[in-house]
């Protein structure tokens, strides 16, 4: 936990994760809440997400109040949506709720990737990204991608920070910026305007190659930029 | 200059640099002639070459007596062949030296890239990176994929260490191990095994959004990955 739980949670915006009972939705959903925002998990089962809260909110006693748990149209009232789920169902999940996404930062993390004997290799998505695909399936929403590099395991163990830079593209500057603001308030974290959309292309796909690190090293990487001051 | 510079070049693998003359190729060959390294700049024209090699000898007369020029046949004639020509370039002069190449160790270090308005975006060359696709002009080369991230200003600035890791991929370990055995040499470089050549397209991608962000940010950014100790 760090200092900031303490602020007022009213200036804070509310957080939906559909796919939030995986290990990156559970992880951002603890993660986000230890910084003071309410978050709705949220799940195809309503009663999964709340058994996911359930276990969150007992090992975290802390953050229990500022969790909930519901199905994932319930997660996408909220103020800003993450779609967390498996890649292959994150563009049909957004589509589900697209009306409820109409207008809202919604942020897509999944990558698109496949293992093969022992390594990982990235697959190409419609439109050459997941972000870009739910980008499509939800045309009207302001998609950030955002949060692909970070290591699921670390997201959930609130009480240590993320040593990670986390690269944030899309093609709507403002939604970058309060995205970027957002990330800013995570422990650790330093968000990184990677410009465009179509750059999530590239980045979905390194992701292959931290997994392919991890798996070498025995170990889960994140990774920093150098060069970049903390003034710019 | 470093320490290293003192040691024994008899022990170090000599280099050639097909396309030398450009900017990273040139800071790649004042770089491994800083450690010690024999270097051949290679170029389709032997005189503008000899005319790069002289101008780094002008400016580092301590590497001078490493650094020769020639045309691409001669830097092929070294222990080990670096490709830097641009990347549209690479997999043709690696055919035209073929024979030279055969059963060597090859780097190749392009990246497929264009500007569109102001972002940099990653094209997919055939066999799905530039080097597959020289590993495919090459079939008996020992293709090796590596230094695609640094900046090439910093690389020919061997008065500064590069504080960058350097993922190398291939399908041949030896030769893997080999080209990360010289990049450790280099100080402030730390070689990082990223699997096999599949893993170059995602490698070569990623550097789009490293300069995208050396855009955003007017400066030139280098990768660490955190989570891995230097005893891995």
């Amino acid at each position: 936990m760090n200092d900031r739980t303490t602020d007022a949670t009213t200036s804070r915006a509310s957080i939906g994760i559909l796919g939030g009972t995986g290990p990156a939705g559970s992880g951002l959903a603890a993660r986000l809440a230890s910084i003071g925002h309410s978050v709705t998990i949220g799940s195809r089962s309503a009663d999964r997400a709340s058994a996911t809260r359930d276990e969150l909110a007992e090992r975290w006693p802390d953050i229990g109040d500022l969790l909930a748990g519901g199905d994932n149209a319930a997660a996408s009232d909220a103020d800003i949506v993450v779609i967390a789920t498996p890649w292959d169902g994150a563009a049909a999940v957004a589509q589900e709720n697209a009306d409820l996404l109409d207008g809202k930062i919604v942020i897509s993390m999944a990558n698109a990737l496949v293992r093969v004997n022992k390594e990982f290799q990235p697959l190409v998505p419609p439109r050459g990204s997941v972000a870009a695909h739910v980008q499509a399936a939800v045309p009207r929403c302001r998609l950030v991608a955002a949060f692909h590099h970070l290591p699921a395991a670390e997201l959930g163990e609130i009480d240590h920070p993320i040593d990670s830079d986390v690269l944030i593209c899309g093609d709507d500057p403002e939604a970058v910026r309060e995205v970027s603001a957002m990330v800013d308030g995570i422990p650790g974290c330093r968000p990184l305007d990677a410009g465009q959309l179509s750059n999530a292309t590239a980045i979905e796909a390194f992701t292959a190659v931290l997994l392919q690190l991890n798996v070498r090293y025995k170990t889960r990487v994140a990774p920093r930029l150098t060069g970049i001051s903390d003034a710019s």
